[in-house]
């Protein structure tokens, strides 16, 4: 007899409270009476997918335009098929909640050799790998239900990474009392004194500036600032300018932004009003390889002001704890008082290359897709000249761009857009991705077809990996790929009510691109690209990544 | 400058020499060097699959018809997304060389925050994880790298497990000098005072015994004794069983061999003759839940002899160090010279179910693939439907049977089948895989095309996740999945020159398979099946897990 409240219904009602809509996953034996509870959850839908690894990169996606996101899979092989996914939201900071239904305590306590087991009796392997990539881990009793669930959730909320959670099936339908208030996050406060101290000592840095620049990254979206640097651009004119890890954290419309500062391979311009400017803020940045052409930065730490999610330096000098929000609130005041100084902002962003409208080639498909861009498109680019190409675009407003430059898995688009597209069912999203990387994780397009979900695909087909032809191996044969009928695969998938079209001259993308803006459909475009052409941006990190994996 | 010999080349040969002549994995930028060296190897040719965990099941499936295989990934984003299949090798004794390529020790000293690393500094963060699912690793320095390459093969092929080699792009090109002499592997070697104290024992429980039986599972296969067996059971009149996880380590077509041992599950005749014996020989088992029916096998440990990798019990007497190719020896002769004393050897087999030939259901399935089997198929079968149905087919002579029983991940299959046909291309091998299961891996399809591998798919379409179905949740809609056209996908995934057919009578099947038995192609069967019709093995073993799942 099943009993009214369970550990299931308290966890699900809990990830509901934290604004969960979609759990993602795949069933297996062990979380099959855990999955009873979530079909009959009021708040929460349950949207399987078609392997583990992508349904960790769609629940990835969902985090990256949700509060949160909640992934199931079953024990063993469910969550390792899935850890890559895993993995990549610790890298980039997203919070997915990884539910594990696991064998009943009563067989891990006998040490029961089970199915999706080692068949060593030892049922900690998995949670100690899980270790490595998330930032709390509880495997669930009755007893330790409430606390565990409540403290995994705020971890995930206030360091935005993934949790894991082991549930067993005899815990997942015990018994449990309902919830007697809304979850209470660990709060993260500033101490008085860092944020005095900060402010002294940027008002040091930036009172004799007259060139002052900002440069955002993804932490500013993922701890929440979006918004409040919104406002302080909108109010103070100094020239601003993200990494392509945080492309559209920043209103690419607006006169003060420059572009994206990629180190030496960025634009000139862009590269002098960083990397000279009296001072330049940076806002949850990460310097990685991919996005700084190899590190080629060149940033003098004396003239930075540094802001992070909990800490934030004023050249050498650290302030903690002191929050992103509390950091950049105190700035805007700042900067405020001090711009009446600086001098009038004048600024030309960098334009797309020119095409000669020839072939169908790099130069021609990114102009012919600026133009196709609207207001509040979702632009998910998988890390390859999908990526460094999207970098050069300009966004219109209320643009959401995500890709993965740090973890840099190819593949993870496809169901990341699955996730996305679940979330957000109105936005249009546009899924840039090369035939390389689509081989990975293809089966999701089943998913996308079955929710009757309505992405634009743009399927760079250059044959191969060419993004790995630019650093390494231009004509070795590893770098090819199994040739498939790309525009067969919606139909295979499921559904003919697809638009697809294959195209390999700029007036065929054209008229490609024209039939979709009309069209109530998933679209699928094969855009067919030569293979040894690259986008400027991948040209020049491609040369300094190899030139980093050829040093002995 | 590229030296005459490396590293790279170094691990290369002695890959060669252990007997591996195919490497599977996919290219990255931290092992596209090392590749170089692989496509200009002599011996070794590159498999590249549609991704990391396709990759490592083929590496899988050709370690189980193979000495040994060979996996390459790239750093994070490659290694994690393939370990659930070398966790499925680890659990199940497959030795798969796991070669990662990774930053430059340069890098990595350095804690550089680059692509496919947490951006933490810590890259170590996977070969801790791998720790859990692998039997050594090693991170190669050009100091170790003669050292660590040569004790890792050893313990690979010793222990039959896989191994974890992280090699770093400038060690993977420092020059190193070739290797003087073959690869000494550790020897595994019995005590003569525990081989002769398990004679003893042995002897005292089998001399009055008159009705002994064998029982072999998969262990017996991967430690090498299975031709000591067949000449054992040639020799001896013993009736003999095998597990289901170690289908076909005995020849089926022999007088004595009574069928599929599965605890309660068994054919009546299969149980009384295992466990009512009084004296049972046990050769490489391992009783895991799935293939006993939930532990339901009833066996008395007194009346037993278990002969286990390197130790053997007689009763609870346990014997060590002493090799399972020296307790079957010392078996053999024994029960040579007492058999004589034993009652005269008459089998029955249990019959597959019949079918009245209606409706094309489990049932009419498995008796038309029973007539379709010839010797030497190699027969890999999914863990569903596939697998517990396969369990009742009688095989002819030399067939090898594959499935994965104690891992059981589903979708294994496909992509291990695509592993097994590269290392075997002149065998017929038949897949037979669920809907379900193969929306997981489906795009290994593209590279057995590519390849213009010929394996025959039957692929159980039964709208879903059947094998769950009968645990739990028969009618809900998370055992439901995107219904796909199979049929479609061979000429999606590359190659119209493929054998297509759907099935939903006993005769178009006949006809499907009578085009098969003709055709020189890839064949895809899509059977449609009742998707609430299961195999009886399927049923009791279901009943029972379910069992075990409810139990608070």
């Amino acid at each position: 007899m099943t009993p009214d409240y369970t550990v299931a219904d308290y966890l699900l009602d809990r990830l509901a409270q934290i604004g969960i809509r979609h759990l993602f996953g795949v069933p297996g034996d062990y979380n099959l009476h855990f999955l009873d509870h979530v079909i009959d959850h009021p708040q929460i839908r349950w949207v399987g997918c078609a392997n583990e690894l992508n349904a960790a990169y769609a629940a990835d996606g969902y985090a990256r335009c949700q509060p949160a996101a909640a992934l199931l899979t079953t024990f063993g092989v469910g969550e390792l098929s899935a850890v890559n996914g895993i993995a990549g939201s610790y890298a980039e900071y997203l919070p997915v909640i990884h539910l594990v239904g696991a064998p009943t305590l009563r067989a891990q306590r006998a040490g029961d050799m089970v199915h999706h087991t080692l068949g060593d009796g030892d049922f900690g392997h998995f949670v100690r790998m899980a270790q490595e990539v998330t930032a709390a881990q509880a495997s669930l009793t009755v007893e330790n239900a409430k606390t565990e669930i409540d403290r995994l959730l705020g971890v995930a909320l206030t360091e935005r990474r993934p949790v894991y959670l082991l549930l067993p099936g005899d815990v997942a339908q015990a018994p449990l009392t309902p919830p007697l208030s809304p979850l209470v996050l660990p709060a993260a406060d500033s101490s008085p004194e860092a944020l005095a101290g900060f402010i002294a000592a940027a008002r040091e840095l930036l009172q004799p500036a007259r060139h002052v620049t900002l440069v955002a990254d993804f932490l500013a979206e993922r701890f929440g600032v979006r918004q409040a640097l919104a406002q302080w651009m909108n109010e103070v004119p100094l020239p601003h300018a993200t990494l392509l890890m945080g492309k559209s954290v920043l209103d690419e419309t607006r006169a003060g932004f420059i572009g994206i500062y990629s180190g030496a391979a960025s634009d000139p311009q862009v590269r002098q009003r960083v990397e000279e400017a009296d001072a330049t803020i940076l806002v949850g940045v990460r310097l990685t390889d991919t996005i700084t052409a190899g590190f080629s930065h060149q940033l003098n730490a004396e003239r930075c002001i540094d802001i992070q999610p909990s800490v934030a330096r004023v050249g050498r000098q650290a302030f903690s704890p002191l929050t992103m929000s509390d950091a950049v609130q105190a700035l805007h005041q700042l900067t405020s008082v001090l711009c009446g100084q600086w001098p009038r902002l004048t600024v030309s962003r960098p334009e797309l290359p020119a095409s000669d409208g020839g072939e169908l080639d790099q130069h021609a498909f990114w102009r012919q897709l600026q133009a196709f861009l609207q207001p509040g498109d979702v632009i998910i680019a998988d890390q390859g000249t999908a990526c460094f190409g999207a970098a050069a675009l300009s966004l219109p407003q209320d643009c959401l761009f995500i890709n993965q430059p740090l973890w840099g898995a190819i593949g993870y688009t496809l169901p990341a857009a699955f996730g996305v597209q679940t979330a957000l069912p109105d936005r249009r999203v546009l899924l840039l991705i090369g035939d390389g990387a689509a081989q990975l994780t293809i089966q999701e397009l089943g998913s996308l077809l079955r929710d009757d979900l309505k992405p634009v695909i743009l399927l760079l087909n250059n044959a191969g990996y060419t993004v790995e032809r630019a650093i390494h191996g231009p004509q070795q044969r590893y770098n090819d790929i199994a040739a498939w009928d790309w525009c067969a695969l919606p139909q295979a998938f499921g559904s003919a009510a697809a638009t697809v079209r294959r195209v390999s001259t700029p007036q065929q993308l054209q008229s490609a691109l024209q039939t979709v803006s009309d069209s109530r459909q998933l679209a699928l475009i094969e855009v067919l690209l030569p293979p040894m052409d690259v986008p400027e941006l991948l040209d020049s990190i491609s040369r300094a990544i190899q030139l980093r994996n050829d040093a002995a």
